[in-house]
């Protein structure tokens, strides 16, 4: 039978990869790639290199890549959540394609993912779907990553919570008007927007990082409505030279 | 200049181990164990195994174990943080001899952490505070981990969160009332009694893990109010037989 492993590669650094993932890697035959178009190119190119890196023997020389294109997501859509649920969905059919050719009947197929397959990434959910639709039969399994909630305390070296605190995580979106309601210790992912420019109390600190784990990383930490600014420049230019930037950030109310 | 390393080694494979964090042990003269008491002597065992599987080469086959027994916690106290400042104020105290006497100048030391350093972990608050009082000079670094966070979404084969919504992770004290207010993804840590027995919501599903990613790794999952009960009693059986149990689960409010 089939068999697709979904595989945290970890947020940024390629010494973020697990031995499980390593020795998942070395059981794999065939690699599909979602190609987000010429800005993220370098992180297609990052996924190859972990590859290059990490497989090695008899039994994990003969991979191969399968590339395909990631179909267009309707940012526009007043509905958010039916918009993602359509992209997924597109690429369910597309990763449905690439198991049904590309894979042989007792082959191993992966998706590599950035820093943990369950946090903010559509890749379990769509193999969920495609186990649903049952047009083609595979086992799955996934293997955890370091995410870059864990890369961005670690390069701050600080905690995630304070004792006995709840931490919430919420995407950028959810931030558009301030802090949530009751909550000090907030971890913002999946912020285009930089939402964190709509804290505008003192007593909150922001812990940002972007490119985590690798060269071109970038810390910020201050109240945020001091460093706020500098965060929204430094992140813009960034952005410019590059073409892409992945970011997350802490934002935590200081006690009294 | 003395250096000290904190290293998550992952929740509960050996494999969840990163590239990055052998690399650091493979650098370290000497390795900070606390020690819990008996019934968790495993937890030790455990850790000098990570050491002697990963450990290797000319560099870092000369290092050593410097053992100290943890102080008391008061687990009586009436104010939670309290108790905990105070022993994590012991703790330092007993790292900071530790420093001071077991390792050489140019030394490096290590504390092992499980899962990751920065989610419900005391660590860098202690390290933070001997910096603060000053007493033995060092640098200092943090390398993240696979938290239990994620091996218990990778185990249960499920996405952290749904799409566009938040989630909030809490320690099981803060879980006495119930579900917290306007939460439907809850993350408990730290829970020693079984919070989760005081969700009454029928529309709640638990993913439930203890011992994740080892040979006694049990999961259970499903509706709360139905197999809240067979988790009581199995993690009951399980610490019985163990004298320990490590346990994390998630949960969420169906939609309607």
């Amino acid at each position: 039978m089939r068999k697709v492993l979904l595989i945290g590669v970890g947020a940024g650094d390629p010494d973020y990869v697990t031995v499980q993932a390593i020795k998942a890697l070395n059981t794999v035959d065939v690699f599909f790639l979602i190609d987000k178009g010429s800005a993220k190119d370098d992180l297609i190119q990052l996924r190859r290199e972990i590859c290059e890196r990490h497989i090695s023997g008899t039994s994990g020389t003969d991979y191969r890549f399968v590339q395909a294109t990631d179909p267009e997501r309707d940012r526009t859509a007043a509905a958010y959540g039916e918009a993602v649920k359509d992209w997924h969905h597109r690429r369910a059919e597309i990763f449905e394609r690439m198991i049904a050719e590309e894979l042989e009947e007792d082959g191993v197929g992966a998706i590599l993912v950035w820093g943990d397959p369950s946090l903010y990434d559509g890749t379990i959910r769509i193999v969920e779907e495609l186990t649903a639709r049952g047009n083609v039969a595979f086992k799955w399994d996934v293997i955890p990553g370091v995410s870059s909630l864990h890369a961005l305390t670690a390069r701050h070296r600080i905690p995630l919570n304070r004792i006995g605190e709840p931490i919430h995580i919420t995407p950028g979106r959810l931030l558009a008007e301030g802090m949530p309601a009751g909550q000090d210790n907030v971890v913002v992912m999946l912020d285009g927007e930089c939402a964190f420019t709509q804290v505008t109390d003192p007593d909150v600190d922001i812990f940002w990082g972007a490119y985590l784990g690798t060269r071109d990383e970038m810390l910020f930490s201050g109240p945020v409505t001091e460093v706020g600014p500098q965060i929204v420049q430094a992140r813009a230019e960034a952005r410019e030279r590059k073409g892409w930037v992945m970011d997350t950030y802490l934002l935590r109310r200081r006690r009294a």
